[in-house]
């Protein structure tokens, strides 16, 4: 790639700032939230529109210049890890909410708008915007569509492919295409949700508003082990209530958001499980009253409730500080992504614990309890010798046993470059290869964030030809048939 | 195709009773739901499990005969009209319950399992299947994946696509492939679910299952006219409401339903609205208090409530009846799926009524008022010169009339053979052609149930080469830009 060439190119179609090629500044976009990868771009553009998204995509096609899209990169899988020979799309100036429909509870909005901003133009009218991901007063809604982000509250609520209704995107040949969820024919949103950028940019998201809920609280319940507050998120579910959120921070998470808020959470806890029920004034009454009377049947020794803003704000406060607290505990860290059946959590936190000790790695648990959605974070101090690599070992097996238990690689951070050589673990060959039709049949170039989720890119244009024809289970067996 | 010799080649793959060859048996599969439709298909088989499917489909791949998938034939839009020079594969061999998975709340069905019997295979432990087509006794969950299939109960429980966590697929060149919702890569069931037969075939099929609500409330409540049950709609929702249904039927569809299966509803109704509410005690008690509230508020001069399964039933006789109960008004009717806004009701209904009066075919009205989809059905006599036509003309107008008012040309009985020439009129070509890539990179050869939901087919061999290397419009504009 030839970048001052590219850049005089680019300069024609966007705003004589919109191309950034000084070194210094490309070096701020070297890595999202997934520092140990990084990888200055040879370029970065910032477009201000759908039109030109279209027209730098359009570029990259006719010249075979690969390219990633980032929106405020705070994605935990290098979902947004630039190409040093590519361009990167930096969606941060596309920050207009078009259109908030209260009467058919929609909003349009551009891909760089943030996550909170949503729920902020639609608060007026007792509206909000569902998935909350931790990152939410920085993160943009298209990387969430790109993750697909969740949060606490996607227990109840689902993750950003259930509040998608549409899109408009830039498909890796520069088309400018319409995915309408509520349409007949093909659903791609689906797809193009959680697709990580290698389909396309998002360039407009319509996503789904909920009314406020008429009553909301917050409880706080402390156990004296992990096991305990598992054993009473299996009960409520058991018991056909269905909290807005379920969250556990084990004794070293609760230790490190004390370190760094003072959350003030119940004195010698060995876990805390936070509660949430929202809706209408009954029903949350009702739940609350069965929720309190299951914790302590599982032997909460304190629990709390919160009714209001600034008392739920105090429970939350220790929960949504933890990544950053652990930083109290360690130098570094790895904030590792899992998923396992709900049954199987007590199984795998015994097994994370065992990996810790076994290793001397220290490993903090936080998950989303009531999706059995864990992130484990992994305690080290890159200035040990060997000890960078064994917290990355811990971290690795940790996935390996959210697998050996029916579970998945990653919940909710992607799989990026981080993960992509966990995808065999997962899906069989040919179940990576139907996948790979429609990123070939997107991007047959192969030139859309490549080097992302997939850990062997299929050669688009070979693989048709070779598999045209004659299928070779048909092939052998042919002989016989005819 | 040679029939002769495919029958011979099929029946060392399949069972020897699997192969229909005979013109008599075949002619039983020549129409779907849509019997204006009709394709006696060259040969038709019944596989018994999916390497059987697999089979087949190779076979076709190898030959480049086209086939066409079929459940239990109740499809509305022709999905499944079998192909004069293709093989028709017939499901309803392949009817196991494969499990029931109450810890996990999942079942995972063979295609050819009845819908119905998949909430009886759970309701023992107290779950069930949500999606509840009016065919629900007999359609197959197979047809429901491909179709997308909603039901009364949509308005809260969402459709199948919202139900399905998993599925075994035979796609159209013969592999088997497994998409998963909850595990990382492309989410492919959203695209695969409601694709109408064009992409595979779905051999296994994991559904959500739900816990049976504790209370269930089914209110009737009747108006003097539709546009009072209308607003009733309306002020429910926005009075923070989500019922399980609410459904509406005009004079004429009351008056067919009580000819037909003597309903009892109350004398003298413009229209009846029924409303389901389900869910904890409390939270029933408090929605039915505030629907009767806004019923009377609205209008309704009796409203009726059944708390037990026998009430309930006897409140949905009348509207589950409704379209069979038309005909004993008509001898022929077309049943007509719409989708418009809310909001946009009560215009489409009047410009309904102004189509049906300017063309004297008449029109009765049945439908989900929740999420906006019209059922019209629309009356004619066949031994009448120049009414079928009439009729049709008359159906089509209301498709364009939900169309100008922002709506879709299906709600849940699919695109098909039926309304493939609407299509442009929602998406534009880049829109179509964008779907159609994955048409494309699926079924290469185009045999998977060719000349449904597209209308026109992609020249899939061509088309990527043809936009390969320089694109069109950066073509146009590359000289400037370099």
């Amino acid at each position: 790639m030839d970048v001052s060439r590219l850049a005089k190119a680019l300069r024609r179609v966007l705003d004589a700032d919109a191309v950034i090629t000084d070194e210094q500044e490309l070096r701020t976009y070297a890595c999202d939230g997934l520092t140990s990868h990084a990888a200055v771009p040879g370029l970065a553009v910032l477009p201000h529109d759908t039109e030109q998204v279209a027209a730098v995509v359009r570029l990259c096609d006719a010249e075979g210049i690969p390219f990633v899209a980032r929106g405020s990169g705070t994605g935990l899988s290098g979902g947004a890890l630039p190409r040093t020979d590519g361009v990167l799309i930096v969606t941060s100036r596309m920050r207009r909410v078009l259109s908030v429909d209260v009467d058919n509870r929609e909003a349009t909005v551009e891909p760089g708008v943030v996550n909170l901003a949503v729920t902020r133009a639609a608060s007026g009218a007792g509206f909000y915007y569902a998935p909350d991901p931790s990152s939410q007063q920085i993160c943009s809604i298209g990387g969430n569509v790109a993750e697909n982000s969740g949060g606490a509250h996607c227990l109840k609520y689902g993750f950003t492919v259930n509040h998608v209704l549409g899109l408009e995107i830039v498909t890796p040949r520069g088309d400018i295409a319409h995915l309408d969820a509520r349409a007949p024919g093909y659903d791609l949103i689906g797809a193009f949700v959680g697709s990580e950028g290698t389909l396309g940019i998002a360039t407009k998201v319509t996503v789904r508003l909920l009314r406020v809920p008429s009553k909301v609280v917050t409880l706080l319940a402390a156990f004296d082990t992990v096991d305990a507050a598992g054993e009473c998120v299996s009960s409520v579910i058991a018991g056909g209530v269905l909290p807005a959120a379920m969250e556990i921070m084990d004794a070293m998470s609760i230790a490190a958001a004390e370190g760094a808020v003072a959350c003030g959470y119940p004195a010698g806890a060995g876990a805390v499980l936070i509660v949430e029920v929202d809706g209408p004034d009954a029903e949350v009454d009702a739940q609350r009253a069965a929720v309190e009377g299951l914790a302590r049947d599982a032997g909460a020794f304190e629990i709390r409730a919160a009714a209001d803003a600034a008392q739920r704000a105090a429970i939350w406060k220790g929960r949504k500080s933890a990544f950053a607290a652990v930083g109290v505990l360690s130098p570094d860290y790895i904030v590792q992504d899992g998923v396992v059946p709900r049954s199987a959590l007590p199984q795998v936190l015994r097994g994370i614990q065992r990996l810790s000790r076994d290793s001397g790695i220290r490993v903090a648990n936080v998950f989303h309890a009531g999706d059995g959605n864990l992130h484990p974070l992994v305690l080290y101090d890159s200035a040990v010798e060997g000890e960078t690599q064994r917290a990355e070992e811990v971290s690795g097996a940790i996935l390996d046993e959210c697998l050996a238990n029916g579970g998945s690689i990653t919940g909710e951070h992607g799989v990026g470059v981080d993960k992509s050589r966990y995808m065999p673990k997962m899906f069989s060959e040919t179940d990576l290869d139907t996948m790979q039709l429609l990123r070939c049949a997107f991007d047959p170039r192969g030139i859309c964030n490549p080097g992302k989720v997939f850990p062997t890119p299929r050669l688009c244009g070979e693989a048709p030809g070779k598999r045209r024809g004659v299928h070779p289970e048909v092939a052998s067996g042919r002989a016989e048939l005819f």
